[in-house]
């Protein structure tokens, strides 16, 4: 009984910083997108080809979430945009507080238009935190196989968009696109979904066009001028 | 505070289970493996092409872990072995107790050779949880990338065994298999080491081989008969 009291607190608080946060990202007309992914899914390989298609368009900002290592955070540096590193020590998901704390250290923070929340390689825990973003997404890669909606439907259903990547490797794999496809229609009917590769730039327009049209959504909501 | 000794609890309890688990193993000879990774890295079609080598040879059971679905479980019953299914119902982890129910749920359990334990995919929670077994093994994809071993130090420094699986895919990945082996190297340099394709079958007699013996082993070091 205690376990599930104390569990109930700590989401309980959780879900009070990640409104404080997410009452900030609006204030500030700030896109927030929380990416969620298995490890090695190419959510950093995503975020580097997406910076060099939007960067210069739009002011960007990356929060990396990782056990121990800053590797991720120091390739997305070398694209020249603002990155905070967030090292959880073990923990398998970001949580709101995390979040508050390392927005407050990137500089400029104000003047963002799109901020990308890298989470934690991990299919269970980070979808169970609310981080205050606008949307989470979730990438899977074709290697990993098409049953991976009714495996983890959690985070798929609460996905605004779905990023296949490794595209590229579908010849190569038994990943079955129709079933994904329709797995996905059945848990989430609405998601955006995007087939790409990061790696040879296959499929990113459609990615980086929806990326757009959003922030422009985002700042059409709010007082701060586009 | 009372998170910390609530979770010192949560573990010491796990440690008396996962130990009375190991005793029982001891007793019967038998051999049993904790197979890790993250989602989609092989563990299953791993599973199913080590049955059909090793089956007939070898008495194998299997016990499976999953959030919800009983996809992988069926499809190891098809193998023909016995295969009992623990959903952990979004816990992502297997701990001691799920393993002493469903080990004795298991027909002819005392009859068994080998035990495979398929863990819940993820590289972080199920390294923190003794389920009483003989190693920990971890399978990772190459089109994960090569990066893994230090970004999840943990699972890799605990496995008695790494698995790189995929190996047909390579060509087609930015894979280093230099700086993975560099890198387990240095985290791991004693972990018995396969590159195979669960897919192709390429690779595999290195694995099954140490599996034999591995079992023969345990069993020269039981009251058991051989």
């Amino acid at each position: 009984m205690k376990q599930i009291n104390l569990e109930s607190k700590i989401l309980g608080s959780n879900e009070l910083l990640a409104r404080k946060n997410r009452h900030l990202f609006e204030q500030l007309g700030i896109l927030v997108l929380n990416l969620m992914s298995s490890p090695g899914a190419g959510k950093t390989t995503l975020l580097e080809r997406t910076i060099e298609k939007l960067n210069g368009r739009l002011k960007l900002g990356v929060i990396e979430g990782d056990l121990y290592t800053d590797q991720d955070a120091r390739r997305i540096e070398q694209k020249g945009v603002q990155v905070i590193q967030i090292n959880t020590e073990g923990t398998c998901h970001l949580d709101a507080a995390m979040i508050g704390q390392a927005f407050a250290d990137l500089q400029e923070y104000g003047q963002l238009d799109l901020l990308f929340i890298e989470n934690v390689g991990n299919l269970v825990c980070p979808a169970e935190f609310d981080l205050g973003e606008d949307y989470k997404v979730v990438v899977l890669s074709t290697a990993e196989g098409n049953d991976k909606p009714l495996k983890y439907p959690l985070i798929f259903y609460q996905s605004r968009a779905v990023v296949l990547n490794k595209i590229d490797l579908l010849p190569y794999t038994d990943f079955s696109l129709e079933r994904f496809l329709q797995d996905l229609e059945n848990i989430n009917p609405t998601a955006q979904t995007f087939m790409l590769s990061g790696r040879t730039g296959q499929g990113l327009a459609e990615w980086t066009g929806w990326l757009l049209e959003e922030v422009n959504r985002k700042k059409q909501g709010t007082a701060r001028e586009p």
